[in-house]
């Protein structure tokens, strides 16, 4: 155990100012997104530069120094498709706060991510899946079963595999929530990390039922036993949640002031 | 499984109001913090009427009679340390929408509390502590036997005895949270029914923090399998989480209104 990890996830390109920023090499709106997520409680922060296909290497180069000149070196998860951008975001990577993320490999046609990751002694964010939708835990398994197979024989240590259940959205798919539950539960009596993107769950419903519903479902899965969540840490309800975690868990010393810490 | 059951903490002497209320058999402040709870989302009201040595009987067969007729049979929680009075109130109590449950039993002086559940065929709270806070799991474990032996050679079905773990004041006693949340697991692997005195766990937080550990709380508890708890229905922050978690665990169908249903 240790305090849960949180991994902010709203240095996105899919965010007009972001992908604006990113493109013109701006640096100040996306040093203020870290900064906010940073001061919110950001372990991690997600870095997403999209495909990136044209000029993904200097474009994710730029950002990891970028961000870790200006935030005391913060630790960063690289999320994009584009691999030879993964490559050179680590090639500049500081590892004084922690090992880079790869985000992500599944059991399908990203599998060889794990290379990436084992060849740069990276952190791996392996997502339970093949093609889409696992059917059930069994499956969810089997494919992490595969992945944990790939990494091992490439000389990586399991807790650098961060097994992802794959978090479903509720709106369509209530009825396999549970199961996630159950199955980050398995991971955790097996000994593994765990990582999800959480806001997925909440896809589609209204914005004021958003945060509730994101805020609940991390209380459920951090009982059962999740690690860390790329989560939006600017939420105010998603934090106070994951705070008072870490004091029901016993991993942050409780203090009448905790929320603010 | 099922949806969780909320039961409501609102009528208590401890309240100056109710107090008064019942003293002077005055109806309506106790009527209208019933209505209150049901409104909110509450499936059973607990009653306690504190020890009410002198005149518990007719007491509590007056507010059993006051609240069932005035709320369709709301199924009730007999709450008291005078035995005569539950069974005054359970010789007048309706049962067309559940047993009573009498609160509470323990491993300890109250066990004999399950003698009058089994007599009465009611729902007995049975609390897994003998002498004050339990030592370990094991001990709750050993508790819980206990009473569930005595209860089944009174001829009790287990569905009728719903397991307390204990909840336990955070401040003081932080390191024993995960403790119980493990506890909570073992009586849902077991089959077995739960029930928790939940805002005990935040006694001596300050206000504005409570409604914000004891949802994160809930939340961790039904994931861990908790089946029904005495709380504040009319918190809304309390509410919103255990209707978000019926959604998670698929206990009620989705709809973009369901905060408000």
């Amino acid at each position: 155990m240790g305090k849960f990890i949180v991994i902010g996830e709203r240095i996105h390109c899919i965010s007009p100012a972001i992908r604006t920023a990113m493109a013109a090499r701006d640096p100040a709106p996306i040093l203020q997104r870290a900064k906010e997520q940073i001061d919110a409680g950001a372990a991690y922060l997600d870095v997403n530069i999209g495909p990136a296909e044209k000029d993904g290497e200097e474009l994710m180069k730029w950002a990891v120094t970028l961000l870790q000149e200006h935030c005391d070196n913060i630790p960063l998860s690289l999320d994009t498709a584009n691999k030879k951008a993964i490559e050179a975001g680590i090639s500049v990577y500081n590892r004084s706060r922690g090992k880079p993320l790869i985000n992500s490999a599944d059991a399908g046609d990203r599998i060889s991510n794990i290379d990436l990751a084992a060849a740069n002694d990276a952190i791996i964010i392996s997502l339970c899946s093949k093609h889409g939708v696992p059917k059930d835990n069994e499956e969810r398994m089997a494919f992490c079963q595969e992945m944990l197979e790939r990494g091992l024989s490439l000389g990586m240590e399991a807790e650098d595999m961060w097994f992802d259940p794959l978090c479903l959205v509720i709106k369509g798919m209530q009825e396999k929530q549970a199961e996630m539950l159950a199955f980050i539960r398995q991971l955790k009596d097996m000994g593994f990390n765990s990582v999800c993107g959480l806001s997925n769950a909440s896809n589609m419903m209204p914005k004021n039922i958003r945060p509730i519903m994101d805020s609940v479902l991390i209380a459920m899965c951090i009982a059962c036993g999740l690690s860390s969540a790329i989560v939006n840490p600017c939420s105010p309800r998603m934090m106070e949640t994951i705070k008072s975690t870490d004091i029901i868990m016993n991993q942050t010393l409780y203090a009448d002031s905790y929320l603010d810490l």
